[in-house]
Protein backbone atom coordinates (compact mmCIF):
# COMPACT_ATOMS: atom_id res chain seq x y z
CA UNK A 1 0.00 0.00 0.00
CA UNK A 2 1.23 3.52 -0.81
CA UNK A 3 2.60 5.70 2.65
CA UNK A 4 -0.76 8.13 0.92
CA UNK A 5 -3.13 7.94 -1.54
CA UNK A 6 -3.66 10.74 -4.38
CA UNK A 7 -6.50 12.56 -2.75
CA UNK A 8 -4.30 12.56 0.42
CA UNK A 9 -1.74 13.91 -1.41
CA UNK A 10 -3.32 16.56 -3.10
CA UNK A 11 -5.35 17.63 -0.59
CA UNK A 12 -2.24 18.37 1.44
CA UNK A 13 -0.63 20.68 -1.57
CA UNK A 14 -3.96 22.71 -1.44
CA UNK A 15 -3.19 23.01 2.03
CA UNK A 16 0.18 24.63 1.57
CA UNK A 17 0.10 28.42 0.73
CA UNK A 18 2.94 31.13 1.46
CA UNK A 19 2.21 31.75 5.04
CA UNK A 20 2.84 35.35 6.06
CA UNK A 21 1.75 35.50 9.59
CA UNK A 22 3.04 32.72 11.93
CA UNK A 23 2.21 31.52 15.25
CA UNK A 24 5.47 33.04 17.37
CA UNK A 25 3.60 30.72 20.00
CA UNK A 26 4.21 27.37 18.76
CA UNK A 27 7.09 25.45 18.18
CA UNK A 28 7.65 21.88 15.82
CA UNK A 29 8.46 19.43 18.01
CA UNK A 30 11.73 17.43 17.63
CA UNK A 31 10.53 14.63 16.14
CA UNK A 32 9.02 16.34 13.44
CA UNK A 33 11.94 19.07 12.71
CA UNK A 34 14.39 15.80 12.79
CA UNK A 35 12.28 14.99 10.21
CA UNK A 36 12.16 17.60 8.37
CA UNK A 37 16.06 18.70 8.40
CA UNK A 38 16.58 14.84 7.26
CA UNK A 39 14.06 15.25 3.74
CA UNK A 40 16.90 18.33 3.00
CA UNK A 41 19.43 15.58 3.81
CA UNK A 42 18.02 12.93 1.24
CA UNK A 43 16.97 15.26 -1.24
CA UNK A 44 18.41 14.31 -4.63
CA UNK A 45 20.94 16.11 -6.71
CA UNK A 46 23.02 15.74 -9.69
CA UNK A 47 25.55 13.19 -9.67
CA UNK A 48 24.45 13.32 -5.94
CA UNK A 49 27.38 15.85 -4.88
CA UNK A 50 24.70 17.56 -2.51
CA UNK A 51 26.56 20.99 -3.30
CA UNK A 52 24.74 22.66 -0.67
CA UNK A 53 24.75 23.35 3.19
CA UNK A 54 21.24 23.78 5.42
CA UNK A 55 21.50 26.66 8.03
CA UNK A 56 18.54 25.86 10.67
CA UNK A 57 18.22 29.27 12.47
CA UNK A 58 16.20 29.23 16.17
CA UNK A 59 18.14 31.83 17.69
CA UNK A 60 15.79 34.95 17.78
CA UNK A 61 18.66 37.41 18.42
CA UNK A 62 20.33 35.72 14.96
CA UNK A 63 16.51 35.86 13.81
CA UNK A 64 16.16 39.89 14.60
CA UNK A 65 19.31 40.84 12.57
CA UNK A 66 18.47 38.54 9.79
CA UNK A 67 14.87 40.13 9.26
CA UNK A 68 16.52 43.42 9.29
CA UNK A 69 18.17 42.11 5.91
CA UNK A 70 14.58 40.35 4.60
CA UNK A 71 12.39 43.98 4.25
CA UNK A 72 11.40 43.58 7.46
CA UNK A 73 9.41 40.39 7.01
CA UNK A 74 7.86 39.08 10.46
CA UNK A 75 8.07 34.91 9.13
CA UNK A 76 11.84 35.37 9.44
CA UNK A 77 11.40 35.86 13.02
CA UNK A 78 7.72 35.02 13.97
CA UNK A 79 8.40 31.21 12.46
CA UNK A 80 9.12 27.73 14.55
CA UNK A 81 12.30 27.96 12.60
CA UNK A 82 14.27 29.55 9.84
CA UNK A 83 15.88 27.13 7.85
CA UNK A 84 18.92 28.95 5.14
CA UNK A 85 19.32 27.07 2.00
CA UNK A 86 23.38 27.85 1.33
CA UNK A 87 25.16 26.70 -2.07
CA UNK A 88 28.22 25.69 -2.90
CA UNK A 89 30.12 27.61 -5.14
CA UNK A 90 32.01 25.33 -6.78
CA UNK A 91 32.35 21.86 -6.56
CA UNK A 92 36.10 20.63 -6.59
CA UNK A 93 38.29 18.13 -7.56
CA UNK A 94 38.70 17.58 -3.31
CA UNK A 95 34.63 17.28 -3.55
CA UNK A 96 34.47 15.00 -6.01
CA UNK A 97 36.47 12.96 -4.11
CA UNK A 98 34.87 13.04 -1.06
CA UNK A 99 31.40 12.56 -2.66
CA UNK A 100 33.47 8.84 -4.26
CA UNK A 101 34.54 8.28 -0.83
CA UNK A 102 30.97 8.51 0.89
CA UNK A 103 29.54 6.27 -2.11
CA UNK A 104 32.36 3.61 -1.61
CA UNK A 105 31.40 3.55 1.60
CA UNK A 106 27.90 3.30 1.81
CA UNK A 107 27.34 1.03 -0.83
CA UNK A 108 30.69 -0.82 0.30
CA UNK A 109 32.30 -0.70 -3.55
CA UNK A 110 35.59 -1.02 -3.56
CA UNK A 111 37.08 2.61 -4.65
CA UNK A 112 38.90 1.75 -8.27
CA UNK A 113 35.48 0.55 -9.46
CA UNK A 114 34.59 4.15 -9.17
CA UNK A 115 37.08 5.72 -10.80
CA UNK A 116 35.12 5.59 -14.03
CA UNK A 117 32.27 7.86 -12.20
CA UNK A 118 34.75 10.01 -11.13
CA UNK A 119 36.13 11.33 -14.17
CA UNK A 120 33.30 11.22 -15.94
CA UNK A 121 32.27 13.89 -12.86
CA UNK A 122 35.80 16.09 -13.06
CA UNK A 123 35.07 16.19 -16.50
CA UNK A 124 31.50 17.35 -16.99
CA UNK A 125 32.05 19.86 -13.92
CA UNK A 126 35.77 20.86 -15.32
CA UNK A 127 34.21 22.07 -18.50
CA UNK A 128 32.06 24.56 -16.69
CA UNK A 129 32.77 27.99 -15.81
CA UNK A 130 32.48 29.71 -12.41
CA UNK A 131 29.61 31.67 -13.31
CA UNK A 132 27.70 27.99 -14.60
CA UNK A 133 28.52 26.16 -11.99
CA UNK A 134 26.99 28.45 -9.44
CA UNK A 135 24.06 28.40 -11.70
CA UNK A 136 23.50 24.68 -11.74
CA UNK A 137 24.18 24.25 -7.89
CA UNK A 138 21.62 26.92 -7.38
CA UNK A 139 19.24 25.07 -9.54
CA UNK A 140 19.71 21.71 -7.37
CA UNK A 141 19.16 23.90 -4.04
CA UNK A 142 15.77 24.52 -5.23
CA UNK A 143 14.93 20.79 -5.44
CA UNK A 144 16.17 20.30 -1.68
CA UNK A 145 13.79 23.56 -1.41
CA UNK A 146 11.02 21.84 -3.35
CA UNK A 147 11.19 18.59 -1.51
CA UNK A 148 11.41 20.51 1.80
CA UNK A 149 7.79 22.58 0.91
CA UNK A 150 6.43 19.65 0.16
CA UNK A 151 7.57 17.20 2.56
CA UNK A 152 6.75 20.11 5.19
CA UNK A 153 3.14 20.18 3.80
CA UNK A 154 2.47 16.31 4.42
CA UNK A 155 3.30 16.98 8.16
CA UNK A 156 0.78 19.37 7.89
CA UNK A 157 3.45 22.20 8.64
CA UNK A 158 3.12 25.54 7.21
CA UNK A 159 5.94 27.14 5.02
CA UNK A 160 7.15 30.52 3.19
CA UNK A 161 9.99 30.35 1.14
CA UNK A 162 12.21 34.34 1.42
CA UNK A 163 13.72 34.73 -1.81
CA UNK A 164 13.01 39.11 -0.79
CA UNK A 165 16.48 38.51 1.39
CA UNK A 166 19.74 39.53 1.20
CA UNK A 167 22.04 36.95 0.49
CA UNK A 168 25.41 38.94 1.06
CA UNK A 169 24.32 40.59 4.41
CA UNK A 170 22.77 36.14 5.50
CA UNK A 171 26.07 35.70 5.32
CA UNK A 172 28.13 37.75 6.94
CA UNK A 173 25.19 37.37 9.80
CA UNK A 174 26.12 33.40 9.42
CA UNK A 175 29.49 33.41 9.16
CA UNK A 176 29.32 32.11 5.24
CA UNK A 177 31.57 34.32 3.88
CA UNK A 178 34.21 33.12 2.37
CA UNK A 179 33.25 29.68 3.49
CA UNK A 180 32.85 28.88 -0.11
CA UNK A 181 29.13 28.35 0.44
CA UNK A 182 26.73 31.82 -0.07
CA UNK A 183 22.87 32.04 0.63
CA UNK A 184 20.54 31.83 -1.65
CA UNK A 185 17.28 31.36 -0.52
CA UNK A 186 15.48 30.67 2.82
CA UNK A 187 12.64 29.32 4.21
CA UNK A 188 10.44 29.81 7.09
CA UNK A 189 8.50 27.22 8.95
CA UNK A 190 6.14 26.66 11.41
CA UNK A 191 2.11 27.08 12.18
CA UNK A 192 0.34 29.71 10.54
CA UNK A 193 -1.36 32.07 12.65
CA UNK A 194 -5.15 32.21 13.08
CA UNK A 195 -5.22 35.88 11.62
CA UNK A 196 -3.52 35.28 8.60
CA UNK A 197 -5.76 36.85 5.69
CA UNK A 198 -4.02 34.47 2.99
CA UNK A 199 -4.62 31.36 5.37
CA UNK A 200 -8.09 31.00 2.93
CA UNK A 201 -7.94 32.02 0.36
CA UNK A 202 -8.48 29.80 -2.45
CA UNK A 203 -5.37 28.70 -4.23
CA UNK A 204 -4.62 30.37 -7.64
CA UNK A 205 -2.94 28.46 -10.37
CA UNK A 206 -3.09 28.70 -14.27
CA UNK A 207 -5.50 25.59 -15.36
CA UNK A 208 -3.99 22.71 -16.58
CA UNK A 209 -4.36 23.92 -20.53
CA UNK A 210 -1.84 26.46 -20.21
CA UNK A 211 1.07 24.77 -18.49
CA UNK A 212 0.67 21.02 -19.19
CA UNK A 213 0.72 19.70 -22.65
CA UNK A 214 0.49 15.92 -23.40
CA UNK A 215 1.72 14.32 -26.59
CA UNK B 1 -4.07 13.62 11.94
CA UNK B 2 -1.54 14.21 9.28
CA UNK B 3 -1.82 12.57 6.03
CA UNK B 4 1.44 11.05 6.81
CA UNK B 5 3.87 10.22 10.01
CA UNK B 6 7.59 10.97 9.83
CA UNK B 7 8.62 7.19 9.79
CA UNK B 8 6.58 6.47 6.42
CA UNK B 9 7.91 9.94 4.89
CA UNK B 10 11.12 9.21 5.72
CA UNK B 11 10.87 5.54 4.41
CA UNK B 12 9.59 6.87 1.11
CA UNK B 13 12.03 8.92 0.39
CA UNK B 14 14.80 6.62 1.16
CA UNK B 15 12.90 4.18 -0.85
CA UNK B 16 13.12 6.75 -3.92
CA UNK B 17 16.49 6.09 -6.16
CA UNK B 18 17.06 7.78 -9.49
CA UNK B 19 15.73 4.96 -11.41
CA UNK B 20 18.39 3.68 -14.38
CA UNK B 21 15.78 0.31 -15.34
CA UNK B 22 12.65 1.04 -15.91
CA UNK B 23 10.00 -2.03 -16.69
CA UNK B 24 8.35 -1.00 -20.14
CA UNK B 25 5.10 -2.87 -19.66
CA UNK B 26 4.40 -1.54 -16.07
CA UNK B 27 2.12 2.00 -17.14
CA UNK B 28 1.08 4.40 -14.22
CA UNK B 29 -2.93 4.19 -13.83
CA UNK B 30 -4.51 7.74 -14.93
CA UNK B 31 -5.74 8.54 -11.53
CA UNK B 32 -1.93 8.23 -10.04
CA UNK B 33 -0.74 10.05 -13.44
CA UNK B 34 -3.42 13.01 -12.91
CA UNK B 35 -2.02 13.49 -9.12
CA UNK B 36 1.35 13.58 -10.09
CA UNK B 37 0.28 16.58 -12.64
CA UNK B 38 -1.44 18.20 -10.26
CA UNK B 39 0.94 18.09 -8.02
CA UNK B 40 3.22 20.16 -10.94
CA UNK B 41 0.42 22.54 -11.48
CA UNK B 42 0.48 22.89 -7.58
CA UNK B 43 3.87 23.75 -7.55
CA UNK B 44 4.65 26.92 -5.69
CA UNK B 45 6.86 29.65 -7.30
CA UNK B 46 8.24 33.30 -6.85
CA UNK B 47 5.09 35.48 -6.75
CA UNK B 48 2.93 32.52 -8.41
CA UNK B 49 3.92 33.29 -11.84
CA UNK B 50 4.28 30.00 -12.49
CA UNK B 51 7.16 29.97 -15.18
CA UNK B 52 6.96 26.93 -16.79
CA UNK B 53 5.21 24.36 -19.25
CA UNK B 54 5.19 20.53 -18.90
CA UNK B 55 5.17 18.42 -21.62
CA UNK B 56 3.98 14.76 -21.13
CA UNK B 57 5.44 12.55 -23.64
CA UNK B 58 3.63 9.38 -23.93
CA UNK B 59 4.19 8.50 -27.68
CA UNK B 60 6.93 6.27 -28.55
CA UNK B 61 7.84 7.39 -31.63
CA UNK B 62 8.74 10.53 -29.85
CA UNK B 63 10.65 9.18 -27.34
CA UNK B 64 12.49 7.30 -29.77
CA UNK B 65 13.75 10.84 -31.32
CA UNK B 66 14.29 12.16 -27.65
CA UNK B 67 16.48 9.24 -26.77
CA UNK B 68 18.93 9.63 -29.29
CA UNK B 69 19.07 13.17 -27.94
CA UNK B 70 19.80 11.79 -24.42
CA UNK B 71 22.69 10.12 -24.95
CA UNK B 72 20.76 7.13 -25.28
CA UNK B 73 19.46 7.08 -22.03
CA UNK B 74 16.90 4.25 -21.68
CA UNK B 75 14.99 5.66 -19.53
CA UNK B 76 13.48 8.26 -21.66
CA UNK B 77 11.97 5.38 -23.47
CA UNK B 78 11.43 3.11 -21.08
CA UNK B 79 9.77 4.48 -18.31
CA UNK B 80 5.82 4.77 -18.24
CA UNK B 81 5.69 8.47 -18.81
CA UNK B 82 8.48 10.86 -19.76
CA UNK B 83 7.86 15.00 -18.30
CA UNK B 84 9.82 17.50 -19.90
CA UNK B 85 10.26 20.69 -17.88
CA UNK B 86 10.09 23.61 -20.17
CA UNK B 87 10.86 27.17 -18.68
CA UNK B 88 9.79 30.20 -19.50
CA UNK B 89 12.22 32.49 -20.73
CA UNK B 90 11.01 35.96 -19.90
CA UNK B 91 8.10 37.23 -17.90
CA UNK B 92 6.68 39.67 -19.63
CA UNK B 93 3.96 42.46 -19.13
CA UNK B 94 1.21 40.64 -20.53
CA UNK B 95 2.03 37.40 -18.51
CA UNK B 96 2.28 39.50 -14.94
CA UNK B 97 -1.45 40.76 -16.17
CA UNK B 98 -2.38 37.36 -16.80
CA UNK B 99 -1.39 36.13 -13.63
CA UNK B 100 -2.91 38.74 -11.35
CA UNK B 101 -6.31 38.06 -13.79
CA UNK B 102 -5.87 34.82 -12.63
CA UNK B 103 -5.35 35.77 -8.95
CA UNK B 104 -8.44 38.11 -9.37
CA UNK B 105 -11.06 35.73 -10.57
CA UNK B 106 -10.05 33.25 -8.01
CA UNK B 107 -10.02 35.14 -5.42
CA UNK B 108 -12.87 37.08 -6.44
CA UNK B 109 -10.84 40.34 -5.59
CA UNK B 110 -11.28 43.92 -7.52
CA UNK B 111 -8.43 43.80 -9.97
CA UNK B 112 -7.59 47.36 -9.34
CA UNK B 113 -6.90 45.78 -5.37
CA UNK B 114 -4.47 44.06 -6.93
CA UNK B 115 -2.84 47.14 -8.87
CA UNK B 116 0.07 47.47 -5.69
CA UNK B 117 1.09 43.96 -6.36
CA UNK B 118 0.78 44.08 -10.16
CA UNK B 119 3.34 47.09 -10.01
CA UNK B 120 6.02 45.01 -8.19
CA UNK B 121 6.24 42.31 -9.39
CA UNK B 122 6.49 44.63 -12.91
CA UNK B 123 9.37 46.71 -11.20
CA UNK B 124 11.08 43.68 -9.97
CA UNK B 125 10.85 41.60 -12.99
CA UNK B 126 11.43 44.84 -15.24
CA UNK B 127 15.05 45.48 -13.39
CA UNK B 128 16.47 42.15 -14.08
CA UNK B 129 18.59 41.27 -17.12
CA UNK B 130 17.23 38.96 -19.57
CA UNK B 131 20.04 36.07 -17.92
CA UNK B 132 19.19 37.02 -14.57
CA UNK B 133 15.13 36.23 -15.39
CA UNK B 134 16.29 33.02 -17.43
CA UNK B 135 18.53 31.74 -14.39
CA UNK B 136 15.77 33.04 -12.24
CA UNK B 137 12.28 31.42 -14.00
CA UNK B 138 14.86 27.90 -14.30
CA UNK B 139 15.04 27.54 -10.31
CA UNK B 140 11.56 27.76 -10.04
CA UNK B 141 11.33 24.87 -12.31
CA UNK B 142 13.50 22.75 -10.26
CA UNK B 143 11.12 23.60 -7.31
CA UNK B 144 8.80 21.65 -9.56
CA UNK B 145 11.71 19.13 -9.98
CA UNK B 146 11.56 18.68 -6.53
CA UNK B 147 7.92 18.70 -5.65
CA UNK B 148 7.42 15.88 -8.38
CA UNK B 149 9.75 13.73 -7.36
CA UNK B 150 9.04 13.82 -3.94
CA UNK B 151 5.22 13.23 -4.54
CA UNK B 152 6.46 10.68 -6.76
CA UNK B 153 7.83 8.49 -4.04
CA UNK B 154 4.91 9.10 -2.21
CA UNK B 155 2.76 7.36 -4.20
CA UNK B 156 5.42 4.54 -4.94
CA UNK B 157 6.34 5.78 -8.75
CA UNK B 158 9.81 5.65 -9.43
CA UNK B 159 11.37 8.85 -11.53
CA UNK B 160 14.66 9.74 -12.79
CA UNK B 161 15.79 13.02 -13.49
CA UNK B 162 17.62 13.87 -16.43
CA UNK B 163 19.97 16.69 -16.94
CA UNK B 164 21.56 14.86 -19.23
CA UNK B 165 19.40 15.58 -22.89
CA UNK B 166 20.17 17.94 -25.18
CA UNK B 167 17.30 20.61 -24.76
CA UNK B 168 18.01 22.39 -27.58
CA UNK B 169 16.96 19.25 -29.89
CA UNK B 170 14.47 18.75 -27.05
CA UNK B 171 12.94 22.17 -28.28
CA UNK B 172 12.85 21.01 -32.08
CA UNK B 173 11.54 17.95 -31.47
CA UNK B 174 8.86 18.89 -29.15
CA UNK B 175 7.95 21.79 -31.21
CA UNK B 176 9.21 24.44 -28.30
CA UNK B 177 11.59 25.89 -30.30
CA UNK B 178 10.90 30.02 -30.94
CA UNK B 179 7.83 29.35 -28.23
CA UNK B 180 9.44 31.63 -25.63
CA UNK B 181 9.50 28.30 -23.76
CA UNK B 182 12.60 26.07 -23.59
CA UNK B 183 13.56 22.25 -22.09
CA UNK B 184 15.78 22.32 -18.93
CA UNK B 185 15.15 19.22 -17.78
CA UNK B 186 13.20 16.12 -17.99
CA UNK B 187 12.09 13.36 -15.70
CA UNK B 188 10.83 10.11 -16.37
CA UNK B 189 8.25 8.31 -14.21
CA UNK B 190 7.05 4.89 -13.97
CA UNK B 191 7.97 1.79 -11.99
CA UNK B 192 11.48 0.50 -11.32
CA UNK B 193 12.13 -2.66 -12.93
CA UNK B 194 13.57 -5.76 -11.36
CA UNK B 195 16.93 -5.95 -13.14
CA UNK B 196 18.19 -2.64 -11.87
CA UNK B 197 21.38 -3.00 -10.28
CA UNK B 198 20.63 0.32 -8.59
CA UNK B 199 17.73 -0.85 -6.99
CA UNK B 200 18.91 -2.37 -3.94
CA UNK B 201 21.92 -0.15 -3.26
CA UNK B 202 22.06 1.63 0.02
CA UNK B 203 21.30 5.45 -0.36
CA UNK B 204 24.54 7.79 -0.05
CA UNK B 205 24.54 10.92 1.67
CA UNK B 206 26.98 13.03 3.45
CA UNK B 207 25.86 12.68 7.18
CA UNK B 208 23.81 15.73 8.81
CA UNK B 209 27.04 16.98 10.32
CA UNK B 210 28.49 18.11 7.17
CA UNK B 211 25.42 19.74 5.55
CA UNK B 212 23.24 20.54 8.48
CA UNK B 213 24.23 23.81 10.46
CA UNK B 214 22.21 24.69 13.95
CA UNK B 215 22.13 28.06 15.12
Amino acid sequence: MNPINTTDLTAALQWRYATKAFDSQKKIDSTTLEALLETLRLTPSSFGLQPWKFIVVENPALREQLRAQSWNQPQVTDASHLIVLAVKEAVTVNDISEWINCLALTQQTPIDQLAPLQGMIQQFTGAMSADDMLHWNTRQLYIALGQLMTCAALLEIDSCPLEGISPASYDQILGLAGSGYCTKVACAIGYRSGLDKYANAPKARFPQEKIIVRM
